[in-house]
């Protein structure tokens, strides 16, 4: 198997130039974040990734999770070892707040970081993903002697989260939650099992932080009687130290496809009279608390799918020029396989969508850090939040979308020795299949994209994005290195999501019909948003030469209009369609 | 788990009236084969199928196959009790010589036999697979004498078959074969070593024959120098009973990311002076009789690709009718998620893909039987040829493609739940993508169809075809229950494979066109010609009232034209843009 190289330099390039990194610090203030930090920061985290993580990656997958009698769950060998260089290098606390002890850096200068560790070992990565959603959501929710009681040791790394939402009969529709909370003095009592908790149960850090979702004993029905607590399997101290043992455990581990090497936990609380929980905000306002949580774990559960993609690119890239089979056009001895048509365009597709993803991904976490820190008048602000809002689904659905063609492209490229689990990129394929699921389904976020951020703001933000990407195009037209009718093609997607746009506001009353379009209506915006990012980098390219050798850049975006952005033709067609043929037959007839 | 339920109605259909199986069965003059007797025999498979078969099937991926270090390979519980069931009915020898013990019945009444073996267990019905190609290769090829000593044992399915093609060097490109062969005799000694051999090793039969490439010791370089030999695993005595054992054994079993139970085996053939082998056909000429094996191999595998989407489409269909979360659009308390429009958006996208494929799948089948025993001229009977050599790497590279949608579409439905291995359909999922891979790469079925079945005969198969699906199109028109607009589109559909034919035919000179234009020529022309079965299927629906309630048909070909033919466009796009931007990056800047 081959080994793990950041992309370090499209990483930065991405970053900075196409999801606007430098401007929003300006913006923001955050006068450390130079260039020069960037680069050093990706440099040094392209050493652990590569160095500490990747190396665990296929033995954690081989050894998988153990959960002993006495309920404790037994990581793979090293993946503690990791941890500890993983905390000790403080790479928990990059962009939490410093009086905590955090580095006070922007968030999306996390995003890359955490893309390497993913890429490395995406089993181990979910451990700090589901710790970095605690820590948000109680730095936005908690109050100030939570906050001071759990954050710096979770910011330090030394302690971890989770995120306790699910129930046997409450997955996407958590109106069913049934997990109780009652008061008892100044804190709670939770009962109740959760399950598909990541993370959940460990031996990496010294304590463990729940955020569980539960009832309380006078809450109203559905979503608005849920709140939310912190359940520490160790219950702090005065000091702020793991204390007593709470009463909550795991109570078994689930036999997934992939991501063996992070337990997936069924938590039992309360059997022993109640596990003592915090109040997390607001009583019953628990949803809410959560959703902070859920809106950034969205955008890193999309950031998993760039980097198992960039991962399984990097694996096929390598075996595509190894091998040799078969003489390709235009040669006269055997090739490496990388020189068949067929191979490349297989190559291209995984490069250009890998790279099409990191720019939607890093560019969503970018306006992140502009509605939560840029120095703006409000509607300015207002406008980054909407941005951070829209592009939220589709980084979550499109990035994990695209990571089951790249992963399978990959697996395709290796020939029969892709199906084989010594090659390493079968994990890959099976560890990504997850993706689509967690963090709300795709259909979840297909119907966020359309409800929430469509129609409820009439549109005003997918308008915004649409004006952006014509300015682009305009500039595309002044750039000798690219191609007029590839500018034209991408106007016309442009127009596509346009007219996709009208159709679903002028039916905005009809729910079966925004819920038969809103998966299409979803790729389409964001094949089309993610294809601007690289047009974006190739007028760059062309205006300024920033990368003069062989307008590379010019070349992934006619790739791209080429053979990428036509499925939008398809995806609009779906919709106008709408919901007629999707829902004629009875339900007995499916 | 859900049980395995062969839809025998729908197969039926399908073979008798969208493959036009009863006309074929006049034509080849096959008497017995009556729709009784079809009738009689799905019954009886099914019954096998879901008894004997389906109970396995999850075990069977658990405990995997297990190599012992006397060489023997350990087949799961129940398999070899199975085995004996599929021997003592018949199945083996179904569309066999009745002089050597088969039943004599056509090639396409077998296909749904297969379809239910496959989908049921899928690892098992690898075994039967390889062994009906190499009765073919046999029956095709072989000498009389030769046939009498392997093809009666063969074909009662006592003994079992299989093809050993690839070695480390010789994927795709089987001119690097290196295996040796000696004269000796009668016969010849075979030495080297073979990689990815299916059910190469077991304990299912009292004998194994393997069909083996080899080289000659004068033979000329590359695929003109390849001879094919029947090596069987014991020698067969005067009697035709197993006798000495033969000089080849399985050295070990691949790790693979599924079809746990189905044996994958590096086979050494000669470790003490050489295996004992027979030819097959004329020396240098193995590669025209592997093809033989091939071709047809390579339509069953397209057809394990609809059986295991047939599979996933039952187990989604019964998740998403029990699953209740969340309010449907028009309902008034939690519903089951089938009412959900993107819900439903999914199943019926399995629906129509795996109908549309099935529907492929048993009309290449059906034109292999016309081609072989029709009582027609020979230019009727060479038009037949032409569209079962055209057929089959659409069957094989399309319906396995669509079998990664269909199965991931069914993880899907699942939620988190289909994660879980317990769920059973995460197994499919993973079985499913050796599909695109063995039997030749969806990448060589594409420049199999481009090249010999394009090209080659000036875009006749493929103008024949179109003047077929022109024909529906027209009667379409005259039936009420069908949507004009849809017949425009489906027409307009029509067009756009012309189009792409007449581009490949004037730019047919271009090999680097063509290789990169292949996968999306065969995508949009598979895509099409699954389409029009379900709008031959509501034709006939339409205007004869065969199945009245619902027209269920007209629904499903409504979706179609709806939901997924309009991928076509984003592939003749694709193909329109051609290898330029493919091509454009040096092989170092990919």
């Amino acid at each position: 198997m081959s080994e793990y190289r950041a992309p370090t330099r499209e990483m930065a390039f991405t970053l900075r130039h196409l999801a606007g990194f430098d401007e929003m610090v300006k913006a923001c203030n955050f006068e450390d974040a130079s260039p020069d930090l960037v680069a050093a920061v990706l440099e040094e985290a392209a050493k652990f990734a590569g160095q500490a993580l990747a190396p665990l990656n296929s033995s954690g997958d081989q050894t998988g999770v153990h959960l002993t009698a006495d309920h404790r769950v037994h990581t793979p060998e090293g993946f503690r070892q990791a941890y500890r260089q993983y905390v000790e290098g403080g790479w928990a606390g990059l962009q939490f707040d410093a009086e905590l002890g955090g580095q006070a850096l922007p968030f999306s200068l996390a995003i890359p970081v955490q893309e390497m560790m993913h890429a490395a070992n995406m089993a181990w990565g979910l451990c700090p993903l589901l710790s970095q959603g605690a820590v948000e959501a109680l730095s936005d929710n908690a109050s100030d002697s939570l906050k001071q009681l759990l954050l710096p040791k979770m910011i330090s790394g030394e302690w971890t989260g989770t995120m306790n939402l699910t129930e046997p009969q409450a997955g996407s529709d958590l109106a069913n939650i049934r997990t109780q909370a009652r008061p008892e003095g100044d804190h709670y009592r939770i009962t109740g099992q959760k399950i598909f908790i990541t993370w959940g149960e460990h031996d990496m850090a010294e304590n463990i932080v729940h955020l569980v979702l539960a009832r309380l004993p006078d809450a109203p029905p559905g979503v608005k009687g849920i709140s939310l607590f912190a359940v520490p399997k160790f219950i702090p101290d005065a000091e702020g130290n793991s204390g007593e043992r709470n009463d909550c455990h795991a109570l078994s581990l689930e036999h997934k496809m992939g991501i063996h090497a992070s337990p997936t936990c069924v938590m039992s609380y309360g059997e022993n009279g109640g596990a003592l929980g915090y109040l997390v905000g607001e009583e019953n306002r628990g949803l809410a608390c959560m959703f902070t949580m859920m809106n950034n774990a969205r955008l890193t559960v999309g950031l998993q799918g760039v980097a198992v993609s960039e991962r399984a690119l990097q694996m096929a890239r390598d075996y595509v020029h190894e091998r040799v089979q078969g003489i390709a056009p235009g040669d006269s001895a055997p090739s490496p396989i990388v020189r068949h048509p067929d191979v490349r365009r297989m190559v291209m597709t995984m490069k250009a969508l890998t790279e099409a993803a990191r720019g939607l991904a890093y560019s969503g976490c970018v306006a992140v850090d502009y509605a939560r820190h840029a120095q703006l008048d409000d509607e300015r602000r207002a406008c980054y939040q909407r941005r951070a809002d829209l592009l939220t689904p589709l980084v979550k659905g499109w990035c994990t979308e695209i990571a089951q063609e790249v992963t399978s492209l990959a697996v395709q490229c290796h020939g029969g020795m892709g199906y084989i689990e010594e090659s390493g990129v079968a994990q890959l394929y099976r560890d990504a299949r997850i993706l689509p699921i967690y963090e709300g389904t795709n259909g979840i976020q297909a119907l966020d994209l359309i409800g929430r951020k469509t129609i409820r703001d009439e549109g005003q933000a997918v308008q915004e994005l649409i004006a952006e990407m014509r300015a682009t195009a305009q500039s595309a037209r002044g750039c000798d290195a690219l191609d007029t009718a590839r500018v034209d093609a991408f106007e016309a997607a442009i127009d596509q999501l346009d007219t996709a746009l009208q159709q679903i506001l002028g039916s905005s009353a009809n729910a079966q019909f925004a819920g038969a379009v809103a998966f299409n209506y979803l790729m389409l915006s964001a094949t089309l948003t993610a294809g601007w990012l690289l047009l974006k980098g190739a007028v760059l390219e062309a205006e300024d030469s920033l990368e003069p050798e062989g307008h590379a850049r010019c070349v992934m975006a006619h790739f791209y209009i080429d053979h990428i952005l036509p499925r939008c033709t398809g995806y609009l067609a779906s919709i106008r369609a709408g919901e007629d043929s999707i829902m004629a037959l009875s339900d007995d007839a499916l």
